[in-house]
């Protein structure tokens, strides 16, 4: 089975006109999970890799299993106000308005070779802010990785004029 | 070094006379981080385990991370709102007051074997709301994973008295 047949469409969710893809079913499905964290792993299997970095909250799950697979640590980005120690927070873009997120300080020290890990990319504002937010405490983002990618909404294109390079499992065009 | 001299302890958070457990340093720390999953997937690495479900946020790094280690698949237990399928929800019990989780409807099937994991057991009100959505749905509940446990609290002794074995790798006196 692909990837892609693992993932659950749901019409009009949030809101009508949009087809949300569910990762949640890929997730539960044993081989299907296993198979996406190893090709997520699969580049960065033979390279020292020192920290994997992934967002509240779905970003937490592949990011962990990416991360124990690597033998990294693991980075959480969180939503302002949920991390308990100092932290440096960045602005990002939301469809509607602006957010902040967090990282705590001393999550990355300067240098160490980061790759960020999220389930899927859309118009890219949340993984420019994770980019921005590692960068800033001088980590070097060696790549953003996603299961999946929308191409429509340009986030992969906007990740890679950043200078780090986007890989992704599958891609749904549309969105 | 032990897993506990990896988790920082802040004092006074998120109020006066907490100390509270940060597992992020265990988290980004590689060693400790693999250690923490290994120990966790140890007693279920012969056995064949269907699932492992989290609670949303940090119970997702953990938890994917033990899922993918078992070849297991991953169900996200979300606060209330958060999953685009049909859900099952429950009322769980906070330090003040209530809230629901919710889990997809189809997350686990009948007879299905699942472990729970999370980072920490407190009072136990979130553990047992989660054991409690598993059951609806028919799940064999086999254990309640934790890195740590704050017995004062209580929390596992509740989890026990539902007849779920509770296993968790460090205990902190006090809370």
């Amino acid at each position: 089975m692909s990837l892609a047949a693992a993932i659950r469409t749901i019409p009009d969710y949030p809101k009508k006109g949009i087809l949300f893809r569910d990762i949640t079913t890929l997730l539960g499905d044993a081989k299907a999970f296993r198979r996406a964290v190893d090709e997520l792993v699969q580049p960065w299997s033979g390279s020292k890799m020192d920290k994997v970095a992934g967002m509240e909250a779905r970003g937490f799950i592949l990011g962990g299993a990416v991360a124990h697979q690597l033998s990294a640590g693991f980075v959480p980005i969180r939503k302002k106000g949920k991390l308990p120690y100092k932290t440096v927070a960045v602005a990002y873009e939301l469809e509607y308005g602006v957010d902040e997120m967090e990282m705590h300080e001393d999550a990355v020290t300067k240098g160490e070779r980061v790759i960020l890990v999220d389930d899927l990319i859309a118009t890219g504002g949340t993984a420019q802010g994770a980019i921005r937010l590692l960068q800033k405490q001088g980590a070097e983002v060696v790549a953003a990785c996603f299961v999946i990618d929308l191409p429509d909404l340009g986030g992969a294109r906007k990740i890679e004029a950043m200078g780090v390079p986007v890989r992704s499992l599958i891609a749904f065009d549309g969105h």
